[in-house]
Order: structure tokens, then C-alpha cells, then sequence
């Protein structure tokens, strides 16, 4: 990679801005919204990029906490001085989605109105949603503009949803590993996963108590949700046949023990409310395909660049291409690559050379080409 | 199709054979296999043919129990007068596998011990040992040779194993969408599907009650397994995006309220326990690859059709090509073949006028060719 360089401590962030009047007619109030930034915002306020998350993803994308962090934001390969995102120019924003259970706004927050968490009250949340959350934030710091909109999977529903949202606010769209709408598989995956929150006798209609949460179901929704990030090369790779290390888990294989504590960490983490929230976002994002696909991105102004992975079966490279197409039918700029990788759709979560350099190319790329 | 004639009413049928010794050491006393059969056996018992079922599968493979039943055998398309599976020339026999829920000996029997179903305490059963309970029912039959063994999926690797366990039984082996050992993402995904079972609060390490079983851990296995025998292009096909019908069923999707009806229609028919075994059978199933491979079958003597089919994703044509290369690296006789279908791992369940010209003809083909 391009530098090893981390952008060190970085200090997690609320912004508790306006009301909200979401897609569904609901109105949020306050709209909390958890971030953290990255570099300097110039004085004219030209140099900020906003960085969208995945499913599970949070705020922290870059950097530390504190000194004793083991591991950095979820994207650090990327961003940072001399990286990708080059933190020396820009200002990065990273903020977590609202519906989610990471600070922002979400089932877990407290309902003014019974002093209890929401859970599964809490409003359907869509990715217009998220976004519309997103702008209020970039709005709270006077950016007028966005040098660029980033994300993977969902974080590229969201840039592309921006795109078209707020078109006179966007400059770069960068969308990876993405897709215009889930196909029947997608959506069956994530329906398998809410249907195991749903069977754990904790679920309560989703208001369940701190003390009792429905961990097993949201367990399995992880172990499944997991297989379907990797590719069958780097699980033939990583695990083989290979029984289990120690005789703890129970599982055969080591694939096996792997899963289980994916599952056993994730809850954790993680909200089963959220998880049931963040996917129906997923699942009902639909700008539609061809031509419909067409007309619904053709208020965007911006450029693009659209990135999928050879491996990536989940969200394969033809839901990729399909919207490359579309924007080419109406005459966008866009530019298109296809990496070929081994790590399935986890792959634009990791250090790739080639990723580095397409992404810095493209913003470093008069804006005109 | 050939025929669309069916053998009509069938009659299914149960043998209590003597004692088998299983891969682990346990004797399986008495040893209990349910089956059918179609065609007759001519007076020299020479024109038998013996069909595997796959993971849910089990005897009845053709034809009718009744005027009132509904659906024929599972594989009612390729079996009957005129059919694949000729019965006018050929002797059928399909058996339920040991360690299932379908009239052989398996979990739900009855410990002669204790009096009550084994559950959990059934001994571990392999591919092997189903294979060595189907030799036992061959030869109550007085059957000496075998014209074929043939079976899809897990039905491949009976139809694989049948071929070095009892090499001078065999005269042809016919491998569909099968494996000579899972790969990791295989194991994966059978191994969600246990856990599932293992959360359920009813799973009681397999000692359930019939009043009280695991049925949603079931419901949730045979889900996401039912989301791997099909094909991203057929989910499209036949589910898009649409709502679901009616609003009886906790899903937005069509593909949702689909997968909750075959999850709950599935633990009507299925036990969890055999679930359990019989995945495990699949997973520990392993005759290795390359030259390992090549070693497992140097026993075979027999004439091999191997069918891989182009849009299956769980069990990949790779697979079958292994299998292949190993059969042809020690000099057999090895016939492939990979047809182009649309519905994933359940093609070779579904009518094929190629598959059935395929299987028909290397039936036909003189024993030398």
C-alpha cells in the first residue's frame, strides 16, 4: 500500500441536529447522528468527502480510539496521510447510519415519549433515510459541496442514492461492490437471517430487555450473512477441510468454529433490532433496472466510478455493470473496473494496490475528464 | 420428455436385514431399510439398478402410493415404462439411507434398550455405512451385480463410494451435481444449518419429545439450504423483487414467504436429528483430490457417467471435474458430461431431455465402450 501511515487518535462524535421527516411519513426528532473526521475541512470548505458504511459497519473508519486500540477504523487502509482518501488534502467525514446501533439514531435509542429504547417501534428507516441523516450532518459543518460521496455494499447504495438526492451538492460518486437493488438472492439471505431473530424465543416482537436479547438468533443471521461475504477460494484457502482448533466449539471443522465465534462476537456488537432494521433497508433500496434504472439516476451530475470484484458472488459484478449501463445511457461520466480478487465480497474492505490507485486516480483526475 | 408414463401405483416396502458393523465401530442391530422397487427382476437378476437419494430425499422415487397422491416419486421423470430408468428393461431399487427419517433405521427408531426413539444417541452413520445397509438390501434380493448405481448430490457420493466398496458388484456409476468431499463453504453452510437446530430451545441435545421438537432450528436449516440448490437466476425467475402473496407470512418479499413455507412444510416431513446426521454424513464424506483422490478410486472396475450442471453453485462443475480427472488418471472408463441449465444444484431433479438422453444412453452403451 501506498503508506502504512495511520491518522492516529480520533475522537468518536454525536451531532444531535434537526428533525427529520423520513420516507415513510415519520417524523425523527431529534436526528442523532454519530461520526468521526478525518484531516482538515479547508477554509472555503471545498475539500470534504463523506464515507458511507456496510451493513454492519460503524463511524469508525480510520484511525484509533485510544492507544490501546487494537485495531483501526474498518477502512484505515484507505484513509489517512498519503492513503487513498489522503487525509493531507482532505477532509473525510465517516458517519453511522441511522437505523443502526452505533450512536446514530436507531432501535436503541430512547423514545422521548416512554423513556424506553424504541426497538422494534422505531420508524422504518430506507437508504434515502440514511442519506437525507448525512446531509444534515454535512450541512451542520457549512460544506456546501462534496468533493466526493464513497462507499461498498450498502455505503454504495448510499453514495449512489446521493448521487440523485442532492446532485447539485455531489462532485464524485465512488460505489463499490454495490447494487441499484438486492436480486431475490440477496434478499433471501437477509430474509433467512431476520426469520433467525425472529424464531429466538428472546425476540418479543422486538422489545426485548437488555437482559434478555434474542443473542442466538442474531448469531445464526451473522454465520450465514458471513459465509456469503467470503468466496469459496479463501474459505478452500483459509480453512480447507480442517477440524476445529481446540475442541470448544461445537463444530467438526474449523470453518465450523470460525462461524460460531463470528456469530458468538457479532452479538456483541450488534442490535438484533438493527440488524432487522439495516437489512429491510437493503432489501427495499430499488432504483429499478434498465431503462427504469436509467431515468431514476438521471438527475445526478456528478462523476462516477464504479469498482466490482471478480469474487464477489453476493453482490456480483453484473449488478455492477448494470448500473454502469444505465449511466452510460444517459451520458454520465463514469468509469468502470472490475478487480479481480479472492476474497469475495469482503474484498474492498481490504488492502488491494490496485483498489488504492484506481480510487486515487479517480479523485485525483481533472474534473472535466 | 421420453415417456410421461408413470409406473403407476407403487408399493413402498421395508427390509430388516442382520447386524452392520458402521465406520465407528457400533453394530447397528437389526439393521432397517425402507425401499421400493420398479420393473422386475429378470430370472438371472442380472438387469438391477440401485438409486440414491440426496440430503431430504428418500425411497420413493416414482410412481404413485396411492390414486389420491398428489406428486409422484421425487424422480418419477427419469423412472418408469420408457423412461431413463427404463422399468420395461431395467429392475429399480431406491432405498431411504440409514441415519434418515424415512422408515430406515436412523434416529427416530426405536432403541431396543431403552424403548424409546435413539434421538441423539444413534450412532454416526458415513456415506460408507448407507452404502453398506443398500449392499445388504442388494443382497436380500439374491442380487450378485449391480448394472448400476446412480444418485444426485448426496446420492452421487453412495453412487462414488458404491464403486470402491464393492467394486466387483458394480458394472456402471453414475455421479450427478455430486463431490468426492465438500469444500469449506459446503461444510459452511450445512453447519449454519445444525446450529440453527442446536439454538432451537427445543433442540434438548436431540433428546426432544415428538410434542416438543426443534422445529424452528429445522424450519431455518432447511431454509437457507433451500436458498443453495437454486440458482441466482432462477430466484429472479421466479420471485424478482415481488411483494409477497397474500400477508399471512411474516416476509415483504415473494422469495421470503416462499423460504418460510418450505421451512415449515419441510419439519412436517423431517426429523432434526436425521438433519444433523445425515448433513454430518456429507461433511465427513472425504476421498480427498488430485492424486489422494486418485489412490480412493483405484479399486473402482466400473464404467463411470459423471454430470455436472452449469448453474450449480453448490456443488460446482469443478467438483465434478475433479472426480473426473482423478478417474481418468488411473485409467477408467469415464464419461462427462456438463449441461447447461438455469436452476442450480436442483437440476438434476427436474426434467432434462438431455440429461435423460445422457443417462439413457450410457445405459445403452456396450459394457466396453
Amino acid at each position: 500500500m501506498g503508506s502504512n501511515q495511520s491518522i492516529g487518535i480520533v475522537e468518536p462524535k454525536t451531532a444531535v441536529l434537526g428533525d427529520l421527516r423520513l420516507d415513510n411519513g415519520s417524523i425523527l426528532s431529534p436526528t442523532v447522528v454519530a461520526y468521526e473526521t478525518y484531516g482538515t475541512l479547508s477554509p472555503n470548505k471545498d475539500n470534504a468527502i463523506l464515507i458511507c458504511h456496510a451493513l454492519s459497519g460503524d463511524a469508525h473508519a480510520a484511525g484509533f480510539h485510544s492507544e490501546s486500540e487494537k485495531r483501526p477504523g474498518w477502512w484505515d487502509e484507505y484513509i489517512g496521510p498519503g492513503k487513498a482518501f489522503d487525509t493531507n488534502q482532505y477532509f473525510v467525514i465517516s458517519s453511522n447510519v441511522i437505523g443502526g446501533c452505533k450512536g446514530s439514531s436507531g432501535p436503541m435509542s430512547i423514545n422521548p415519549v416512554s423513556g424506553k429504547p424504541y426497538g422494534s417501534s422505531f420508524p422504518f428507516v430506507s437508504i434515502k433515510d440514511m442519506v437525507a441523516a448525512q446531509k444534515l450532518l454535512v450541512e451542520s459543518f457549512g460544506i456546501q459541496r462534496l468533493l466526493c460521496v464513497a462507499g461498498g455494499s450498502m455505503g454504495g447504495m448510499q453514495a449512489l442514492q446521493w448521487s440523485i438526492s442532492y446532485p447539485d451538492v455531489l462532485e464524485n460518486c465512488i460505489i463499490l461492490a454495490s447494487s441499484a437493488e438486492h436480486s431475490a438472492m440477496q434478499i433471501a439471505f437477509n430474509e433467512v437471517g431476520r426469520q433467525a431473530i425472529l424464531s429466538d424465543p428472546n425476540w418479543n416482537n422486538g422489545l426485548y430487555e437488555d437482559s434478555a436479547t434474542p443473542r442466538k438468533g442474531l448469531a445464526l443471521a451473522r454465520m450465514m450473512g458471513h459465509i456469503t461475504y467470503l468466496s469459496d477460494h479463501k474459505m478452500r484457502e483459509k480453512f480447507g477441510r480442517k477440524p476445529p482448533i481446540g475442541n470448544l466449539l461445537n463444530s467438526d471443522f474449523a470453518v465450523g468454529s470460525y462461524l460460531i465465534y463470528q456469530g458468538e462476537s457479532f452479538v456483541d456488537r450488534f442490535d438484533a433490532n438493527s440488524y432487522i432494521y439495516v437489512t429491510k433497508a437493503l432489501d427495499h433500496f430499488s432504483l429499478g433496472k434498465g431503462q427504469e434504472l436509467t431515468k431514476a439516476l438521471s438527475p445526478a451530475q456528478c462523476r462516477f466510478l464504479v469498482v466490482s470484484y471478480s469474487s464477489d458472488w453476493l453482490y456480483p459484478p453484473s449488478q455492477s455493470r448494470e448500473i454502469v449501463k444505465s449511466l452510460e445511457a444517459s451520458d454520465k461520466r463514469v468509469f468502470y473496473v472490475e478487480l479481480t480478487t479472492n476474497e469475495g465480497h469482503d474484498s474492498f474492505l481490504l488492502p488491494n494496490q490496485r483498489q488504492e490507485d484506481v480510487i486515487r486516480g479517480f479523485l485525483n483526475m481533472p474534473v472535466n475528464e
